[in-house]
């Protein structure tokens, strides 16, 4: 087989590792942990159907690869908890090792373009990026808010907190962060959230 | 919060399920069954990945979008084998109720246009269904192999019954039935698959 596709597949084959890499979320109905496979293929399809509500226009195919790719490294990096503090302060070391490790199997060509989507990602800078981060806010929101706030309470999340993450949603989506918003506020009314 | 808005956001949650549709296909390293949502995110990224062997040019952004919603309606319909000869003959019935039921859920327009998307990814017709189905048939070909063909194995599955279902592969990627092709072969010289 040419040098080039045994690559490609060796790369597609690499990654199903990603369906082993568990988040905090639960799925919905009081589900199990979800996956970061699973993660990336819910954003996905959630940002082409709420594309109309970027606050700029978006290249949405550009979008829905980047929610696809963007937890790749986490298959040696491990996922880090939104909210775990310490976790934070190593991550982006992890990750920028394990980007180099794992995207090395694809060919040049397609190395350089998916890191650099990765970083794009990263860099919170582009009208994509930032719709792209509004999706990865807004998706576990979504899910722990139908199961009752658990994912917070479990971990003892105050609205402050939540409120800090999700900040920046709003750079991506003014109407979305409305969502957000109204969600927050209805968990800590019903006290899933500490104040 | 506005009616539409609201359709989107039921729709985002409502297909969470897919992540509780078990295919037959286990994860690679002898793991557990795959589930519809983890294979649809994979496909997208070999989609992705492996354009440049697609026999046309082909719309990438939608062949992504084609993967990554082609297996909604098993959330009602549930996962047909595709050595399941019993299951075939009454799945298009079962997959048109459900499709009918859940895309309702959006609003007209996006349900149009992705029922639209579904059916176009059915009929087997355009480069994008094509290349789709090809990602539909590589991707479980890949773990199974991986695995030394323990799905085939487990059902007593025939070389023929490869060939039968791989043979369309070629419609989407003759390059990538050339791939089919040889693992198949390698996996009956291993007596992973019956003549």
């Amino acid at each position: 087989m040419q040098e080039r596709l045994k690559q490609q597949l060796d790369f597609a084959l690499m990654i199903d590792k990603e369906k082993n890499i568990f988040r905090q979320t639960h799925l919905s109905g009081h589900g199990r942990n979800e996956n970061d496979a699973e993660h990336a293929w819910h954003m996905a399809i959630m940002a082409y159907l709420l594309r109309e509500y970027a606050n700029e226009e978006v290249d949405i195919a550009k979008v829905m690869l980047m929610c696809l790719i963007h937890d790749i490294v986490e298959i040696e990096a491990g996922d880090t908890y939104a909210y775990d503090a310490e976790g934070i302060k190593t991550q982006k070391a992890r990750e920028d090792a394990a980007k180099e490790k794992l995207y090395s199997i694809l060919p040049e060509d397609q190395k350089r373009e998916l890191v650099a989507l990765f970083d794009e990602f990263e860099a919170y800078e582009t009208p994509e990026a930032k719709f792209a981060h509004t999706m990865d806010n807004l998706q576990p929101l979504l899910l722990n808010n139908s199961n009752g706030g658990g994912d917070w309470k479990e971990h003892q999340v105050s609205a402050a907190q939540v409120y800090g993450r999700q900040a920046r949603s709003r750079e991506g989506s003014e109407r979305l962060f409305a969502v957000i918003d109204q969600i927050i506020q209805e968990n800590i009314e019903k006290g899933n959230l500490t104040k």
